[in-house]
């Protein structure tokens, strides 16, 4: 374990904050850092523009002691192809962060922007773990089920069943360490829960889930999000970005629906106060943020849209990440995959 | 266009429903096609084991001339393989229902029972139309985006990309038909609105709907059920019927979440209108059913939890999509498919 994955003793955590990245970057994202510096236990290093970014502390009223600026040129954007970008922009935010937490001068980074640069950049920089092929991103997405861990959001498509184990051993780990579900059961999302349900990619894994030392539960439906069948329900990234964002789409459109439903037959304040509810338990990504799964550090990245209460949310993520030492617990996950071999056969 | 197709000019038209299928069957679904006989223009053919449905009928307070019953033996459940179960009972609800269409004796058929069941004995009995491998079911499945036709919803996984095509085509023919849009733009669903974004079978897919004749809008995205930028959304049956069942177990949880949140703030008669109406917009296959598409002839099948108002309403979406000649409007749009060879192509 090394130093920055334990922590270090009595003093605070540090977290890289991509200032550049995300929509609203930086006004939000350095105000959601200066906010995070004032209540929690966190130093920040901002790595941004740092004239960009030094307007925005200004503005804020001024910075703080547990807040640095860490300098960087440019950003790299979501229509951007990651990898190349990484080559062309040696510079940007996002490497700038990834390269302060190889270097050990951060614990963890946060980024709300581009997640295929982040996911890229931590790959090529940091590595991944137990030789997994790509890293995902997972973690509960809707807060009506809020321990219910979903693996993969993070686009990876295609992928080959042993890929697949290897997200389901590391949304296991997260159940355990961050949600403390000791024996999380793991479910494959498929079109029915029978065996010979589902397509050639469910089928290749419900195998090699069924020899693994998993506690699989078999296949899982849409509607067991609902149903507590599973801990971890793991999918692509095809079919877990598309349920995330329909997922968001569709609470913001049941959050409009009440307003005009419930429109003078409730009192206003308690009506915004259960749409904006709502659209929450909807929007649960946009709040905290969620970790890489597989690289070897701590990143943690938001939605592109998050407010500055999202940008501290993701900052808290990151420091309980660190702090329930996440990396130390997925390492662990894959290297317990009964089949040594399973990992190995995933290229 | 055969007699059937086009109904009877100034008669009923002729309704064979499966009386076996179902969660409820055949108690609900006796029920429902009673109702739907009083209230529809409709004559009922109901399908099932003559004793059974014969009692139903009595509980019901007796039959009317518009209702008589074809008796059948037995049927298939959800669990079995649909094209050995067909071939083991052949004379099962689903199958006999499905002759009937076939002789010319009913216009369509409605059943709530395994949809696998009915779609095989569709394309076995009755034939695909323009040479698709397999039919599918489609139509707008979501109360927030009553005009929204998604389709696959009925499992048809790993599509090969002229599949897709005709999926697509067949959803615009519904588009025009039943919801009066004239030019519907054909959205694939993808993780990225960028044409570079998606898994292998939305890039094939991509190539072929650019050189097709369809209104292709590109990729659209989980949140674009809701923003309007297609009017009909193609995936594979995989993605279809998760979205599906996760709306149905989400629309459920949210109604429960507001049973809670608004429990004394709102009068009690008021919440209650308010929870059923969110869950009947997250569940409009249970009110309506969808027909088949892609085969010689009018399935309509339900939701197999419907209630005898579900089992009505999609009677009468049986009874419209003879009115409007959905079919012969399915077999139009596959055959005006700008590159011939596409659907050739297919298997």
């Amino acid at each position: 374990m090394t130093e920055s994955e334990a922590g270090r003793p009595g003093a605070n955590i540090r977290v890289a904050v991509d200032a550049m990245g995300g929509d609203y970057a930086p006004h939000v994202v350095v105000e959601g850092a200066l906010e995070a510096a004032r209540t929690q236990p966190v130093d920040i290093l901002l790595v941004g523009d740092r004239e960009a970014v030094e307007a925005e502390i200004a503005r804020a009223g001024g910075g703080s002691p547990s807040v640095k600026v860490v300098p960087s040129e440019g950003k790299i954007v979501e229509e951007e192809h990651p990898v190349q970008a990484l080559r062309h922009k040696p510079k940007a935010s996002v490497v700038v962060g990834t390269q302060l937490l190889k270097q050990g001068q951060a614990d963890a980074l946060v980024s709300m922007g581009s997640t295929g640069a982040a996911m890229a950049a931590g790959a090529l920089l940091l590595g991944t773990l137990g030789g997994l092929e790509r890293p995902c991103i997972g973690g509960p997405f809707l807060g009506l089920a809020p321990k219910t861990v979903l693996v993969d959001m993070g686009s990876n498509v295609d992928c080959r069943a042993p890929l697949l184990l290897g997200f389901a051993a590391m949304g296991c780990a997260f159940s355990r360490t961050l949600l403390d579900i000791q024996n999380p059961r793991v479910g494959l999302l498929s079109v029915g829960s029978e065996e010979a349900k589902g397509n050639r990619q469910v089928h290749d894994a419900y195998q090699m889930f069924k020899e693994s030392n998993l506690n699989f539960v078999g296949n899982v439906e849409g509607m067991d999000f609902f149903t507590d069948k599973a801990d971890v329900i793991v999918c692509d990234g095809f079919v877990g970005n598309i349920l995330l964002k329909y997922t968001e789409g569709l609470g913001a459109a049941t959050a409009g629906y009440l307003k005009t439903a419930l429109d003078g037959k409730v009192p206003s304040d308690a009506l915004e106060s259960l749409v904006s509810q709502v659209w929450e338990v909807s929007n649960l990504g946009k709040k905290m943020g969620g970790p890489l799964f597989g690289v070897n550090g701590t990143i943690v990245v938001g939605h592109g849209a998050s407010d500055s209460e999202g940008v501290a949310g993701a900052i808290d993520t990151a420091r309980r990440c660190v702090e329930m030492k996440l990396v130390e617990s997925f390492r662990e996950e894959l290297s317990a995959l009964r089949s040594e071999e399973l990992l190995a056969r995933q290229s």
